[in-house]
């Protein structure tokens, strides 16, 4: 039993179908295709091949042709400080495109009753080129459904490793934790501390690694209590700090994860007394602005966020005209911007408190 | 000659009788109805009242019930700092108002040779519930275009005073400018200097002010060369900074009117060995998140930015079902949040460097 093919709907067996051969109930097939939480994982897992198998399309095959011109980015935190420098870049790219772009909290909006699925249901009715998501932890069950329905989509700076096939755009994290540590090496630093972002989080580990990986090129020994995870906000970072500052050998470097953060460090040097780069060395990662406008101005690895976003809608226009690009994950350079919070270490050994 | 009446045309005059009306030729009535900026002063008001005495509707009127479901956000700068919170609150507002948000630099797109008129085409093309327009400056082109297709829009924070009749959100700028000197008045300073923003912003001279009216209030007068304009930016403001601690008697406290100028100002005391507060006081304006990250984190003057863009989108959803709102000016009030940059003066005579 096959439907009719029309403009709006494409030919393909219907539901009842895929709800037999997957030995299911309709409703339940029904709930699998419309992004429904409430299955059972092996239900999920029957109805998904069953859906492959036969060819199901719920609604119509996404249509580039057809698009609405406009394109979708969902910001995780619209209001984080640097939101700001990925809307811009979806924006130039995309009126560079001649596409205009839907700027939404999404499916990560968390208020508490509120589904995600009126959402993705506005996002077929109006017509989408395609979707961007900036930092976004997406479900397994948003994930089927986009792919489901065909609909391209790009990751900005996922927050974990996607599932394969999925396309995203980062930064070189892992380079940019080497660079950052070889600057402090090269000025002389041994005890060199990191404090880096949640340990569950992609870029955090690798920044980490980078860090490990130039202390080891350099014959540095990695020290007990060096390295610190925190949040990524300036608040946990300063508490981080006082501990570093608390061991018996504190650290007369330390490379802070994000720029935020760093400013966290900066805070928690303020309130011991010491001071930035004489007493202690500070490394930020990110340029944000606030890096330039803090005092001293923070040496930091430059994250290219505009860049990344504007990679990640090119992408995603080449996907909407049916291009596969080459590779999934796409990392852009990241870069040390050398400014004032980096010294050589003082001749004495460095201050407990 | 009044064309019929359709469901994609309203009925009205046409650009012909317009044009004769006038006394003009039919392009040059065209480049007025399209807010071409080619046109003499002198023409642009023959047309535009011939325009308003006949009626013409170039364009189906607006009509909400038609609308698209989406609401246009326009910004000036889409990576300053700010621009961030004014997204975060409109979004939240249109996501309760069932409405989704399409950001874009818009008519303020600076590149050269490329027209604005495309953004304004599109915007008719698929449909906008308005246009929110965020720190614009528009031509009197501009007004005119969007008054005369009766697309409901509404300015948050505008550069200048707009027209009569047009809609605005802003923040109580000369309050804010009272709360700022009368915080530190209370601290016991007398000897406070403002640097202000640039002298034609609306939202500058409104400050300048409310610092002025405290003063004259608490019978403190007006030293010469405490009142100095920089640009909205850190640089600007540490000059200005350093051309006040070279004043034969240099000030006890500033009241910088922007957070990011006061981080210039937090440099410059720096460059001097000044410390803040206990040198000098620093009062801020906006309350950016970089206010709370910087050391000392800055007592600033809170302008409610999410509000502000909250309030103008449901004011802006009020317009398109034809309502029209009591006052054309709205603002939302301002207050200081008190953090660790101000303090009582030193007793002994200021530090002149």
């Amino acid at each position: 039993m096959v439907r009719a093919g029309s403009a709006s709907v494409a030919a393909g067996p219907t539901l009842a179908v895929v709800a037999r051969e997957a030995g299911v109930s309709v409703p339940t097939a029904s709930k699998v295709v419309n992004g429904r939480e409430d299955v059972a994982p092996e239900t999920r897992r029957r109805v998904t091949e069953a859906l492959d198998r036969l060819g199901y399309v719920r609604r119509p095959r996404f249509d580039a042709a057809k698009a609405s011109g406009l394109v979708d980015l969902v910001v995780h935190a619209l209001d984080s400080s640097w939101s700001g420098a990925v809307l811009h870049g979806v924006e130039e790219a995309a009126y560079e495109a001649g596409l205009e772009v839907v700027v939404s909290a999404g499916p990560n909006r968390t208020r508490g009753d509120r589904p995600h699925r009126g959402w993705l249901d506005r996002l077929t009715a109006r017509g989408s080129s395609g979707v961007l998501f900036d930092l976004a932890e997406l479900s397994h069950a948003q994930y089927a459904w986009l792919e489901h329905h065909r609909i391209p989509f790009v990751m900005i700076d996922p927050v974990h490793e996607p599932p394969a096939g999925v396309v995203s755009v980062g930064a070189a994290d892992w380079q940019g934790g080497v660079s950052a540590t070889e600057h402090l090496l090269g000025l002389g630093h041994t005890r060199i501390a990191v404090i880096a972002g949640p340990r569950r989080r992609t870029c955090s580990t690798a920044r980490v690694a980078g860090y490990r990986s130039a202390l080891a090129s350099a014959g540095v020994r990695r020290r007990a209590g060096y390295e610190r995870y925190a949040g990524f906000d300036d608040r946990t970072a300063r508490l981080r700090t006082h501990e570093l500052l608390d061991l018996p050998e504190p650290p007369t470097a330390v490379f802070v994860c994000s720029d935020r953060m760093a400013l966290g460090t900066y805070r928690a040097l303020a309130e011991r007394g010491l001071r930035v780069p004489h007493d202690v060395s500070v490394v930020g990662f990110d340029d944000l602005p606030a890096a330039r406008w803090a005092t001293p101005a923070l040496t930091t690895v430059r994250r290219p966020l505009g860049e990344m976003a504007a990679t990640a809608l090119r992408l995603l226009v080449r996907m909407a005209h049916g291009e596969r690009p080459e590779g999934t994950r796409t990392e852009l350079s990241t870069r040390l911007v050398h400014r004032s919070s980096t010294a050589a270490p003082r001749p004495e050994p460095a201050p407990g408190r």
